[in-house]
Parts: C-alpha cells; structure tokens; sequence
C-alpha cells in the first residue's frame, strides 16, 4: 500500500453540506485506499452522514468545531468571527502539517482570506492565485487567476506564469509546458502595457517552459496551451463567459432533440454517443480550483456540487498532496527577480510622471 | 416601396472578396428591395461577380477605388498608405452623406483608425466602442467594447452604457433596455475601482435605460440584460472565449454523434431538430459588429464569413441606416458629463497621490 496522504476537510462548507462532502469521502476513499480524511465540522451534523456510508469511518477522523462560516460571508468578517470555524480549523492542520491539503466548499472569499493570514503567502510570490481546471478540444488547461485579484501588475502576472508552469509539470504531467499570455485580438491594440511588459519579461526569462507569446480566448477552449496566465478579472469573466455559453449550448441541444417525435426517438437511439458527450462537459469532473503560492495546498469545489464533483476535488487535493513542487518554483522565482522589479518599477514610473505635471513646466515661462 | 436606403460598400475587404460581399448584396437585396449598394474597388474584378447574379446591377453602383488595404495591415500603415483604397473612400462616402453607412470586412484596426479618422467622434464621446451583438438563451445582447479599446476609463465605460442603451432601443427595439456592469463574483475582489465608480455612477445618473448593477460571465449566455457593458480587454476576451467554447461542445457533438452505427442512425432521425441547433449557433447569423460613436455608422463584418455572413452584416447596416438615435445619445451625454469628469479626476488624483512620494516626506524628520 503507498504512503497514507491526510486531507483536511471543512465538512460544513457548501450548500448542501455535510451530506454532499461525506458522499465524495465515500467516492473518493474507494479510488484512493491510501487516503485519509480529517474532517473538521459540528460531530452531531456529520456522524449520521458518515453512518450512512459502510466502512468510511475506518479512513475519516471528526475533529468537532463549534462554528461554521456562513457561504455569503464577508472575507473580512469570516476571518474576525470565524476563528474557530470548520474552514479556520482545516486550514490550521496543514499550517501545523497533520494534513497535506485542505479542501472546502465554502465561501472562495473568505477561504482566500483566511488561507492567506493562516498559512501566509509562499517567499517570493507577492499574492497567491486561483488557478482552475479547464476542459478544452484536447484535454485540459490551466488557467489562472480565476479570480482572486483583480488590479495586476507585471510582478503577478510572471508569478502566475510560474506557479501555473509549476502545477502544470507536477499535476498534469506535461514534462515542459506551454504557457500562453492572454491577450486581444485586434493589432491596433495589441494589449495594455502591463501585458506587454510580461511577454518582453517571459520570452527573455529562460524559465523551464515553453512560452508561445499572446493567446486569444478562443484558444482556451482550443486547449492551445497548457497553461493561460492572465489577470483575475479578466480571467473570471472569460471562464465564467465560457460557462455561460456551454450552458447555453445544451439548453438549445436539449429543445432540438424534444422537438419532434422524430427528434426524441433519434436521441433516444444516440444516447449512447450524447451520453459521452454530456460526461466529457461535466463541470463535476473538474471540479475544484487551486489555490497557488501559499504555504500550503488548498482546494476550492463549486458551493453547489454533489458527491461527485466533491470526490473530484478531493482526488485533486491527493494527486497534489503527493507532489512537491515548492523547490521548483522557488528557483523559476529566484531566475527573474530582479528584472521583474526592474520592469515594475520603470512602469510606475512612467505612469506617474505621464500623470504628475512636472513641476518645471509652472516656472517656464 | 419605402425610403431608399443607401450602404458604401467595401467591395474589397474579406478573405474571399470581392466574391462573398457579392452574394451577400445579392441575399440582402431580396430581403431589402429599397437598399442601394455603392460598391467600393477594383471595377475589373467586382463586374464579372456582379454579373453572376442576375438583376443585381440594378441595385448598385460601382466607385472604382485603384487601391486595396491588406487584411494585414497594420493601422498606422493604412492610414498612411490607404487614402485611395476602397475602404476610405467607402468610408467617406458616408461621411460626404452620399451613402448612410458603411459595411467592410477588412482589418478591423484599419477601418476603426480610418474612421476615427475621416468620421470622428460624436461629439461629447471619448472613444469609439466596438459593440458585438451575441446569441444569448433568451435572444439577442449587445457587448461593448468588444476591443476597440484596452485601457478603460470611468468615461468610456459611462460613455458605453449610453451609446449601449442607445443602440438596443433603437436597433433592437427595447423600450428601456436593461444594462449590466461586467463585474467578478468572488465577494472579495468585487471589481477594481474605475469599475466601482462606473456602479455609483449610472445607479445616480437618472438615465433611461434600466441599470441592473453588476453581472458575471455566465449571464451573457444568459441574456440577463440587453446591454453588457465592459472595457475592451475583458470584452474582447469574453466573447472569443464564448466563442471558443460553442466551438468545443459543436467538436464534441460532432464526434458523440458519430460514435457508432446507432448514434449516426440517431443523428440522422434527429436532423430536423439539429438543424435548429445549427441555425441558432450560426455565427454568421449574428455577423457584424458596429462601431458606435463616431459621425456615422459603420458595421464591420467578420473576415472569414460567406455571402449569407456578409448578408447579415448588410442588413444590420440597412437597419440602423433606417434610425437615428443622434439626438438619443446627445441628451443622454449632456446629463452625466460633470459627473463623469468629476469622478475621472478624482480617481487619477487619487492615483497619482499613492505612486508618487510627497514632497514634505523627505524634509520631515
């Protein structure tokens, strides 16, 4: 048997905590016997829930916390109210190491801000990102940030470009990855000057990856790099739109093969087929983002999934508990240190002195 | 018959042209027998496509242009080097009033930097914007920008929202259309601030148009509101990411319904309904973007599409040719502006306070 990995679980995050995250322990012990999981919650809400499931308290540990966060909580009020909630006490147990990973459903916010105070931020990488899973025409991609920041500088976009690099060697296998800058299409306007500042920075670095330079956003679902690096604004929008459009896609899929009986009797003969297709766009399957560059693994699942999409977090968390790719990041950090501040700061200053009236110009007559 | 409407055409943009604008003039002047095309280009090799289509002649007018603009040009190039080039002078044919709008297929950065210049901006408008209309679950939304622009300012975005409402009351016939902020979800990070000043100012701003707030990604497929109003990068961005993914489900579907003896059984009883499918995602139904705030209306067609896509795009311009919603826009600019200018300059002082170190720092013990 290989060695035990011990995932911390906020057992009361989710919408329809604890049952859908006792349902993914169930799914997820069965595909991974070596794992164990610490879950942390209120015992009397998730000891009927571990019953129901036959031999899963052999793997799983219940550590009783008084609170739990609300899921609309306030970042802020969830880091000053919830010192002893679910999602605080997981997150404390792989600072103190008992747990490889943590995993929670609850509020991306507040597991954010908590994460970041508990487990700080990894040396060299000036704020953490989350980085989701995306299907695409030839596998997966990474894309970060999914979300967490949302004012970005050159320094974020380069560490985003390296912790993706990272996770996408260590996780997916890819044993050089590419890696794309998510830009605009249109050649007159060929990306802000923070984004042009990155390609420059990138394409110079020498960094163990294989960066192809601008992408657009239909090359993401393309799967045209292994990797997209962008800023959290427009990279939450642009899954969130790609989302959006998937759902779309099978409402309409949907009304066409209900629209005659015809209709309805040649799905029911291509179910099969359809039937793969609507596995391939589960959103269950690759559920879970990834939190890069802190201390320590954390797992975010959808708020609203089931058993299933949660199992898939949870396998996420393990596959990553196993690796270690801290050594690796930190030496791609030390390479463009430097001529990342170089180039941060002449573009601030830049900034400032096309803003600030020099003062020279009020005494000239 | 109705008033003559008359469209400058730019008989030579378009990877296939002069053949696809064509057809496209032949399929629109069946649906519109009161247009008039002026067909912008090389008279040599526009006549034997007229010529295929019988009793088109009737309905246009050849302006023989000695001069192309690549589909490659970069903009600075095509302004310098494209005065006499069928876009030009399709372009000023609107602005000399002898057509009501133009319709080209050829580099975007070309015709938005040639009619930025020829037609400028509508008085009171910073920037012109790009607006795309987009398939949506419950009909039509129009995006902007969808990349004219990259770096966004309170009053562009104000400026969107009013040029938006403007477009889908006249165009699209809402009698007070709903617009949207495109905003991230996550609790924390809920917008940068020009985006939080835009919020506070259209909820002030009295407008006639019905502000909803913020929106997320997934609610453009959605059609949660008629206008989606965003900067450039991000709109640019979200849309080819929707894009993209349509592109993804219709590969898989493709294959899922091909899987087996069965399922292509299925796929070929269900092709009534499919068909449907196909209709609704044709991107070359929804072809043609407009460029809103300028002295004149011009609707970029897609490089790649076919007749039936430039047909689209013809008929878009015929619509608009029809309105006018000048005077719309004019009262709508007048009511914000000292707001507007007011929340810009305080936001830059803002800026410029926190990246510049003050003076009286250094002399302070």
């Amino acid at each position: 048997m290989s060695q035990l990995v011990h995932i911390a679980v906020d057992a009361m995050g989710g919408d329809d905590a604890p049952g859908i995250v006792l349902d993914g322990c169930a799914i997820s012990s069965v595909r991974h016997p070596n794992a164990r999981f610490l879950l942390f919650g209120d015992a009397a809400k998730i000891q009927p829930h571990l019953n129901r499931h036959k031999g899963l308290e052999k793997v799983c540990e219940i550590h009783h916390t008084p609170d739990a966060i609300p899921m609309d909580a306030k970042p802020a009020q969830a880091v000053r109210q919830g010192r002893k909630s679910s999602m605080a006490m997981a997150i404390t147990s792989v600072k103190v190491k008992r747990a490889q990973a943590i995993v929670s459903a609850g509020s991306t916010g507040a597991l954010m801000a908590i994460s970041k105070i508990r487990l700080r931020t990894f040396p060299g990488v000036a704020r953490p990102a989350i980085a989701a899973i995306f299907p695409t025409q030839r596998g997966e991609t990474l894309v970060l940030d999914a979300g967490a920041n949302v004012d970005t500088d050159i320094k974020q976009l380069v560490d985003f470009a390296i912790l993706g690099e990272g996770f996408a060697h260590v996780v997916l296998n890819r044993e050089r990855p590419t890696v794309g800058l998510l830009n605009v299409g249109s050649e007159d306007v060929k990306g802000n000057e923070v984004v042009k500042a990155v390609d420059a920075l990138l394409r110079a670095s020498e960094l163990p990856m294989e960066y192809v330079g601008y992408i657009e956003g239909d090359d993401i679902a393309a799967g045209a790099v292994d990797v997209v690096v962008t800023d959290g604004f427009t990279g939450n929008i642009a899954l969130k739109a790609a989302e959006g459009t998937a759902k779309m896609v099978a409402h309409y899929l949907r009304s066409a093969l209900t629209s005659s009986p015809l209709a309805k009797l040649g799905a029911l003969l291509a179910s099969g087929g359809l039937k793969i297709l609507k596995e391939r766009m589960d959103p269950r399957k690759s559920n879970g983002g990834v939190f890069l560059g802190l201390n320590g693994l954390v797992v975010k699942s959808h708020g609203g999934t089931d058993g299933l999409g949660y199992a898939a977090a949870l396998d996420l968390a393990i596959d990553l508990a196993g690796s270690d790719f801290g050594s690796h990041i930190t030496a791609a950090l030390e390479k463009v240190k430097d001529k990342v501040d170089a180039a941060d700061e002449a573009l601030k200053a830049a900034k400032v002195e096309k803003k600030t009236p020099k003062p020279e110009d009020k005494v000239t007559p």
